[in-house]
C-alpha cells in the first residue's frame, strides 16, 4: 500500500493494527546515496566498530527516500501467512519556519540508479510524509512552551508577568524606535486607532515589512492599545510577512484567540513527528524486525528517525537494542552454513529464486486485497515494501528448512524458535569474510590476524613491488590504505610466523610491522587517525578541495586498483557495495569460520 | 525550449546560433539549496570578500538542477528583439563506470519550494544533460590515454612493448593464480582453447565473475593464446560483470575491433562533457551575461561547469573575468539611483511590473513559435528560462530608461552604450548596504565602519545589555558572531568617535575593540579564523555533530533572533536570502552611497 503525506494519518491506524497482530515484521529502505566520498568505502580489514564508524561517518548524511514495512501474520488455520506491505515515501519538510531544514547529501549513481529502475522523485519531494528525529521533537516542544510564556506576557497590560516565565522576560526589554522608523511606526498606531474607532472589518492587514520593523510595531501597538487589539503574523501569495490586527471585544476572546493558535501550533507540530510515529510502533512492538543485508537500513531508521548516532561504538549499540529489541538479518542466514552451501547467491533477488525451490521450503501467502498483489517476478525489486516482502520470504523459507534438520522436525518455525536466537540481534558485514557478524548483543568475534603485516613503503612502489616483497611466503592480497602504506595479508597463513624476522630488516626503503602491533600502537583505540579512515581524510581533504568534491581520491584510487592493468573501465567500483552486485574479491581469500 | 539528455545534440546548434547572433545573453538558475549550514548565512557586514568565501564554502556542494538561457537579438528594421529562451534540465549522471561520481548537497526547504512550483524532479534526475568540469574532462582524457596504452601492452604478444607506455609497463607485473583459482582458471582456458578449436559461435561468454578473478583470466588467457582471441568486459542483466571471448581471425581484425571500442570511448566522453560546451560557447562569444542577482548563480555556472572555485578571492575575479567576460546583474541597476528611486522592489517578479510601465520602457519582443510563447504572468516564474527571459525585458527596459535621460536621448540601448559600462562586471551584494557592490574588474569599494564595534561579553548577555551598554550613544543594530561576541553599529554616526573612550575601561566584564582593529588583529586576512565565518564552524561543528546536522544552529542562532520576543515563530529565516523575499532588517538601518 502507498503511504505518502496525502493518507498517511488516514492510513496510520491500519499500520498499527498490522504491526500489532503481526508475528514479524520485515523492513527496506531506499536512500540518496551509499558513501560521502570514497575515503568510506569499506575494507575487507574492517573491524565491526571501523566499519561502524565508517558508515557514521560517511553514510548517515544521505537521505531516505522511501521505507518499505511488511507485516507477517502465521494463520494457524490455514497454515498461511497473510503479508501486508507499507511502501511509505518520505521528506523531511520543514513544517514551519520554526522547523529544523534539513540539509542532506545525494550520490549521482546512486540517484540515477533509482531513476533507472523508475523511482517516483517528485512524489518522494511533493507529497513525502514529514518526519522529524525525537530529540528534535522534543527540542521544538519547549521552543514553543516558552513562546507560548511570551504570547502571555504580551498579551497581559503588565508587562512583567509574575509567572514561571518572569525571569526569562525581565532580562529582556523594549527597544527604542530608531529616527528612521518612528514616522512609520506612528502611522501604523494611527491606522490601528483608526480601525478600532469604526465597526467594521474584523481585521487590518499592516504593510508588509522586515522582522525588525514588525518587532517595533509588536512592542509599540502593545503598549498604546493594552486591550481590543490581537497581533498576528501572516505570510502574503509573495511570501512577504505581514502583521494582521484583529479586533478583539474582551480580554476573555483575545485569550481564547491566543489559545486557538496555540492548540493549532500544537496540531502541526504532531503533523511534523510525521513517520518517525511509524518507527515508534514497530519499536514499541518489540517483535523481529527483519532485514537484508540491514546495517546501513539500521544506521537511516535509527539516525533519521530516533536520534543522531552516537560517536562511541558501545552507546550505538546499546541504542540500536533499545529502539528495535529483536533485529534479524537475512543475508547473515543465507551466508552462514548450512544455508550458505546451497546458495550460490546472497543478492535479495537471486536469493528469493534460490529458496523457493527445494530443499527450500517458501510459505504460502495471502496478501489482503486492498494491497498491492505482488508477482514474484523481478518487476517491482527495489520498491521497498516489494524488497521488504521478499525479505520475509526469504526468511521464513529459510527458517523452515533449518526447522526441517531438527529432530524432530518443526513444520513452520516462527520468530521465538530456538533456531532462530542464533541470527537474533547480528547484523551481516559486506566483505569482511573472517568477521561473521556484528553482535549488537554482545562483543564482537575479533579473529585472529596474524597473517596480515602493515607496511609503509616509498611512494614510487605499486603492487608488484610488494608482491616481490612477500614472494617467499607465497601470494598476498593487498589492502591499500594510502600511496604509501598498505596492510598484506597471507593465503598460506601457516607462513606468517616467519615474516617479521625474514622482511624486518631487510631493507630500509620499507617498515614492516605486525596488524595487532599497527593497531595497538594507535592513539585512538577507535582507529580513526588512521590515513584509510574517515577523520583524517576530512581533515586533508579541505586543504585540497572543497568538502564534498570526491572525484580526485577516485582518480588516486584508480591508479592503485589496476594491477595488472585491466582492458576494461576501472574496477575500483569493485571495491564499493552496491545493491547490485555484492561479490567481493576477497570473499574467497579467507575462510568464513564454521561457527 | 525544453532540452533534456534527449534533444541535446540536435538542439546544440540552434543554440550556438542563437549566441552568436545575439546583442547580449540572460542566464539564471534553479539550485539544490543555499547555505549548507547557518554558519554560512549572509551578514549586513560582510565585505565582499567575506561574502565570496561564504558562497563558496557555503554553497558549491549545491547541484545546479535547471540552467536558463534567454538570449536577445535586436532587429533594427521592426526596432524590436527576438528572445530564445532555452530551458536546460542538467545532472551529472556518470557517463561510465570510471567517470566522477558527484555527491552533492539538498536543501529541504530549496527542495519544498522547486516542488511548490510544480518542477519537475524526474526530468532532472532521468533525463538531465550529463557535465563534468573542463578539469575533469582532461584528467578523464589522461586516465583513457593510459588506459588505452595498456590495451595495445596486452593486445601484443610481448609482455613489455617498447613504445611509450613501456616504463609504466616494467613497473607492473603478473601475479601468480591462487591456489583456491588455478582450478577455475584451468577450466576457463579450457573452455576458451574448445572454443577456438570449433567454427561455431563468434563469441563466448565466460560465468560472471569479481575483478580479481577477471584480472587473473585476462592475465593468464592473454599468456597462453597469445592471438586469435580478443577479450573485453561486459555487464549482464543483473549487473555482474563478465568477460566475452571473441574469435579474431588476424592481427589487424584485432587492431581493429580495439580500435572500434576507443573511438567509441572517445566519443562517450565527448557526449559526457554534455552542458559544459554550452557554458563554453556563451564563454567563447564574449557577449554581455545578465543575470538578476547573479552572484550565486555566477559561483555555481564557474564551480559545475569550469573548475572548482579558487580559495584566493582575487583568482576567483580573474576566473570570472576569464570565463565571463562581460556580466551585468540587473538586481545591481534596480538597486541604483535614479532607477532605484522609481522601484519599490527589485524581486525579480515585481521588477518586471515595476519596469513595464512609465517612465520605464519596455522593449518590443518577438519569440520565434519553436519557442515557448511565454505570458508575463507569474505563472511561469522560477522556471529558470522564463527568469532568464524576463531578466533581459528588465535590462532594456532600465537601461532604455537611462538612456532615454540622456541628453541627446538615445531611443534604444545596446550593450555597449557607455551608460552601461558602470554597471559591467559588478555583482549586487545581498543585504550589504554600506558597499555598492562587489568589482569583478577592480578593487571593491570599502566604506568606513567607524561607527561598528566588536564587543566581547558574558554568555548570559542578551540584546538588551548591550542596548543598555550603547545606550549613551542612541540606539543600535546588533549583529551577532556566537554567544559571547558581536558586532554592534551606531544609528548615530557622529557618536562614534566617543565610544571607545567612554566604553573601553568602564566594566571588566566585556571588551570592545573598532571594527577596524578587530579586522587587522586578525592573523587570517581573509577573516575565515572568526567565530562566525565557515572554517571555523567546520572545525567545531563535527565534536558536536556530524558535519551535515545543522539542526542545532538552527537553534542556538533562533534563541538570539527574538529580541525583544515576538509572538510569531522565529525570525532568523529572515537572515536568509530566499529568492522570495528580499526584503532585510538592515536595509534601512545604513543609507546606500550615491555613487
Amino acid at each position: 500500500m502507498e503511504v505518502t503525506r496525502k493518507n498517511f494519518s488516514s492510513v496510520l491506524p491500519e499500520v498499527e493494527k498490522a504491526i500489532n497482530e503481526a508475528d514479524f515484521l520485515c523492513v527496506d529502505t531506499e536512500f540518496s546515496g551509499l558513501h560521502a566520498s570514497s575515503s568510506f568505502h569499506i575494507s575487507s580489514l574492517d573491524t565491526p566498530e571501523e566499519r561502524y564508524h565508517k558508515l557514521r561517518k560517511g553514510s548517515s548524511d544521505f537521505l531516505v527516500f522511501q521505507v518499505g514495512l511488511c507485516t507477517f501474520c502465521y494463520n494457524e488455520e490455514d497454515k498461511k501467512y497473510e503479508a501486508k506491505p507499507f511502501n511509505f515515501y518520505v521528506f523531511p519538510k520543514p513544517y514551519s519556519r520554526a522547523a529544523p531544514d534539513c540539509r542532506f547529501l545525494c550520490q549521482s549513481s546512486s540517484i540515477d540508479f533509482l531513476a533507472s529502475q523508475g523511482f517516483d522523485f517528485n512524489k518522494v519531494f511533493k507529497e513525502g510524509i514529514p518526519f522529524i528525529t525525537s530529540t528534535q521533537e522534543s527540542e521544538l516542544r519547549d521552543l514553543m512552551e516558552e513562546r507560548h510564556k511570551q504570547y502571555k506576557q504580551f498579551s497581559s497590560p503588565a508587562f512583567v508577568t509574575p509567572d514561571s516565565g518572569a525571569e526569562a522576560v525581565t532580562t529582556k526589554g523594549p527597544i527604542n524606535v530608531p529616527e528612521e522608523h518612528k514616522d512609520f511606526i506612528e502611522g501604523i498606531c494611527k491606522s490601528v486607532e483608526e480601525f478600532l474607532e469604526k465597526d467594521g472589518e474584523e481585521n487590518l492587514s499592516l504593510p508588509p515589512c522586515n522582522g525588525f520593523v514588525r518587532k517595533l510595531i509588536y512592542q509599540t501597538v502593545r503598549q498604546r492599545f493594552q486591550s481590543g487589539v490581537h497581533l498576528g503574523a501572516k505570510t502574503d501569495e509573495k511570501k512577504q510577512r505581514y502583521i494582521q490586527v484583529t479586533r478583539i471585544k474582551t480580554e476573555d476572546e483575545m485569550k481564547m484567540k491566543e489559545q486557538e493558535k496555540q492548540s493549532a501550533e500544537l496540531a502541526e507540530l504532531e503533523e511534523a513527528v510525521g513517520f518517525t510515529k511509524v518507527i515508534r510502533l514497530i519499536s514499541q512492538s518489540g517483535k523481529l524486525m527483519v532485514g537484508h543485508n540491514m546495517f546501513m537500513d539500521l544506521v537511516h531508521l535509527l539516525n533519521r528517525f530516533c536520534s543522531q548516532l552516537p560517536e562511541n561504538y558501545q552507546e550505538f549499540k546499546a541504542m540500536a537494542k533499545c529502539v528495535f529489541p529483536k533485529i534479524l538479518d537475512t543475508k547473515l542466514m543465507a551466508n552462514t552454513a548450512p544455508c550458505k552451501d546451497l546458495l550460490p547467491s546472497s543478492v535479495l533477488g537471486d536469493l528469493l529464486n534460490h529458496t523457493s525451490c527445494t530443499p527450500f521450503k517458501p510459505p504460502e501467502i495471502v496478501i489482503p486485497e486492498n494491497f498491492p498483489q505482488y508477482k514474484l517476478d523481478d518487476s517491482n525489486l527495489h520498491e521497498a515494501a516489494y524488497d521488504a516482502y521478499i525479505t520475509g520470504i526469504c526468511f521464513t523459507a529459510m527458517s523452515n528448512f533449518l526447522g526441517g534438520l531438527q529432530n524432530p522436525p518443526l513444520p513452520n518455525v516462527l520468530p521465538d524458535a530456538t533456531i532462530i536466537k542464533p541470527f537474533t540481534n547480528k547484523l551481516f558485514l559486506m566483505r569482511i569474510s573472517d568477521i561473521p557478524y556484528l553482535d549488537l548483543a554482545g562483543d564482537d568475534v575479533l579473529p585472529s590476524r596474524d597473517h596480515v603485516f602493515h607496511v609503509t613503503f616509498p611512494k614510487e612502489w605499486k603492487a608488484p613491488d610488494l608482491y616481490q616483497l612477500f614472494s617467499p611466503f607465497g601470494n598476498v592480497y593487498i589492502t591499500w590504505l594510502d600511496d604509501v602504506s598498505a596492510f598484506v595479508s597471507l593465503y598460506k597463513k601457516d607462513q606468517s610466523a616467519t615474516v617479521m624476522s625474514t622482511l624486518c630488516k631487510r631493507d630500509t626503503r620499507y617498515k614492516i610491522m605486525t596488524y595487532e602491533l599497527f593497531k595497538n600502537g594507535l592513539p585512538d583505540k577507535e582507529s580513526r587517525k588512521r590515513p584509510h579512515s574517515a577523520e583524517s581524510t576530512e581533515e586533508e581533504e579541505p586543504k585540497k578541495k572543497k568538502p564534498l568534491n570526491v572525484d580526485a581520491p577516485v582518480f588516486v584510487s584508480r591508479s592503485r586498483s589496476i594491477t595488472p592493468p585491466m582492458p576494461e573501465e576501472n574496477e575500483n567500483k569493485e571495491e564499493e557495495p552496491d545493491s547490485t552486485s555484492e561479490q567481493s574479491s576477497e570473499q574467497k581469500l579467507f575462510e568464513v569460520p564454521a561457527w
